[in-house]
């Protein structure tokens, strides 16, 4: 079936159980996909757009109680929609960071923060990680220090992923922000996997700055995410335009410079704010998505010669495994090579895996239900008990 | 009816003839509200993401097949799908524009040019229009000159709207672009009301970047756009990261800076590519387009009083008029004051202009039917008429 010229239709979430590490989170809830329908029109919610002439401001659609609600929610005092977290990183770098300043991210830090550090001309300096992958207020004092002696200046920011895409451990984000405030630097979090399906406190955590994905982890259709901050750094990254037309002496009101004015539009915040009382309930069950988690591990676990490389028992629903000692020994053997593990599950109605990994991979079972939990857990020890693993 | 909490769906485009000014280059294509509900999920475009792992190299769904053919569509060499057109510009200012550095941009400009050349640090100087609202190839070579003069360097950009906001009127760019060039000041279309309505050659204007709005003028969702560029400024623009983690020494592949790495995903891209056949053939009937914004046009004229402000005849679909002298007289004595123009419009199923103007106002009859144009030009004769107004 095709969906315009050449592009078949994806069916994917239709035909699968989907356990895909990045997808998990952004699959749009039905509201969502009718606010696609109704709202597909990118000038769509500006129907009503009344002075001051800016998006966040618009009451029908109810843009502005929305951004009112996600700062409550957050525990922050002002909110911004933006086009991705990229972009709320952006945002942020472009605001305080100057050429040649040393900035603090970590050693699990997602690229999109190395890239909104070099196009504000900064120089990205990690934060190691532990034995156990972690990143520690220790490490973290300890580099600041480093950093301070070696560029003989205080960075100006640092980024810290509140869980981290490789291992999706939680890290102790509020210790590390405890210590980067005793040097005045602000912190901000990335909440890409934990904004939108996990309680975030953003005021208990001590940020500075929240950074979430609407279409990584709040059903949202991309490229969707927010800025949370506080009053005292709205002032700063939220600054309205000083720009003055030198000829036609024109100003341009309340319009924000790093949010280029005018912020999301159409399908993408209003696909944010339908899915938003869906996602608001859905972090209270946080508790159960991270036992349904556990339940996947431990059938894993289950299969001789299987490792956890994520924290254990888990705290998160993305998980990373080792299966070089199970899955990958079959794989050297198999006639599908690597594909047959993705081949297996595809027959048992599972997909996500990337096609071919054998060794190192991740999955992610959030918004999975009880059945499908099972089904996840059951169709791995039966793929391995077929290929002759043990299953202890 | 709702389409989530809270939220009313949209219906104005099936109950009404819309002409508002922002609105009637961007309505999706059938196709492309079919795109919104197949790939409504953000990482949709992501599960057959192969290496070297970035978005626009993906061949299925054929991101990278429909990369080249928005370039060679608009005789380019390079293309990137972009967050909307000011993400466009902002990639660029980034890119070229130090603080401080003087950047020419116009008296009709949009004003997220300002934005992005004020978040680059950047001083926006406009090129003033002249008596027929006109921005020429003399007026740039003047403001150059004077910008030189006083700045002591040579600006190294130059913004320039192919058609403005304003107006609707359409800009000689190639003369500008011809100026601009024997200063070696790189030149930067702002396409936002062409690319994707009318014929766009880029090479033909002397573009070094050409900048186009997806929701404004490609019936793509928002937010989305592309800047299209030279073999010379892709090397710049699209320059890839040299960043490297100092303690893990990780490095970031092709991901590009500016473009914060993977461009639009999910319903924005694959909305685009779903319109494109559908823009590519509807950019050749420009001129029936001309002629259909030129009826209505005509129809208000015949009304004693009004004004045409934007070039006549008209050159393009977006048209300013002044009805101080037709339809704001009646206002003035109207129980419903200014308002009365957009309600009796509604009653006739017309809507888009801003409710309560009736004196200087846009409107956009772009993808209008003959049948629709009709009836909107005897419309606005038939509300003159019954409220007392010549007919000449």
């Amino acid at each position: 079936m095709k969906c315009g010229a050449g592009i078949d239709t994806r069916d994917i979430e239709e035909m699968y159980i989907n356990i895909d590490p990045i997808q998990a989170g952004g699959r749009l809830t039905a509201d969502a996909m009718k606010a696609a329908i109704a709202f597909g029109d990118g000038y769509s919610v500006c129907d009503n757009c009344l002075k001051p002439f800016r998006l966040d401001y618009i009451k029908k659609p109810p843009i502005a109680q929305f951004h009112a609600d996600l700062a409550a929610w957050l525990n922050m005092d002002a909110v911004r929609v933006v086009p991705g977290a990229r972009r709320g990183f952006q945002a942020v770098a472009s605001t305080y960071v100057g050429k040649g300043d040393p900035v603090i991210v970590t050693a699990l830090a997602h690229y999109t923060e190395f890239m909104a550090v070099e196009a504000a001309g900064g120089i990205p300096l990690e934060i190691p990680k532990d034995a156990k992958n972690h990143i520690t207020p220790d490490a973290a004092a300890e580099k600041i220090e480093a950093v301070i002696r070696e560029h003989s200046r205080t960075p100006p920011l640092l980024f810290v992923d509140h869980v981290d895409y490789q291992f999706g451990n939680v890290h102790d984000v509020a210790g590390i922000a405890k210590v980067a405030h005793q040097y005045d630097i602000p912190v901000l979090i990335n909440g890409a996997y934990s904004v939108g399906i996990m309680p975030v406190d953003g005021r208990a955590l001590g940020a500075d700055f929240v950074v979430g994905s609407g279409h990584k982890s709040m059903a949202a259709p991309a490229p969707s995410g927010l800025i949370a901050t506080t009053n005292e750094h709205a002032k700063e990254v939220f600054r309205t335009t000083e720009a003055k037309g030198d000829v036609t002496g024109r100003t341009f009101g309340i319009k924000e410079v790093e949010m280029m004015g005018c912020t999301l539009m159409g399908v993408t915040v209003v696909g944010m704010m339908a899915s938003f009382p869906h996602v608001r309930e859905r972090v209270k069950n946080w508790e159960s998505e991270v036992a349904y988690s556990q339940a996947v591990t431990d059938a894993l676990l289950s299969i001789d010669g299987t490792k956890v490389l994520s924290d254990y028992p888990r705290r998160h629903t993305l998980t990373r495994v080792d299966t070089r000692g199970s899955f990958d020994l079959v794989a050297r053997e198999h006639k599908k090579r690597g594909y047959f593990l993705s081949s297996e599950l595809k027959r048992r109605g599972i997909t996500g895996i990337i096609p071919g990994s054998t060794r190192i991979w991740k999955y992610n079972t959030f918004g999975l239900t009880a059945k499908q939990i099972r089904h996840v857990g059951e169709a791995f020890v039966e793929v391995a008990r077929e290929s002759g693993l043990n299953i202890i």
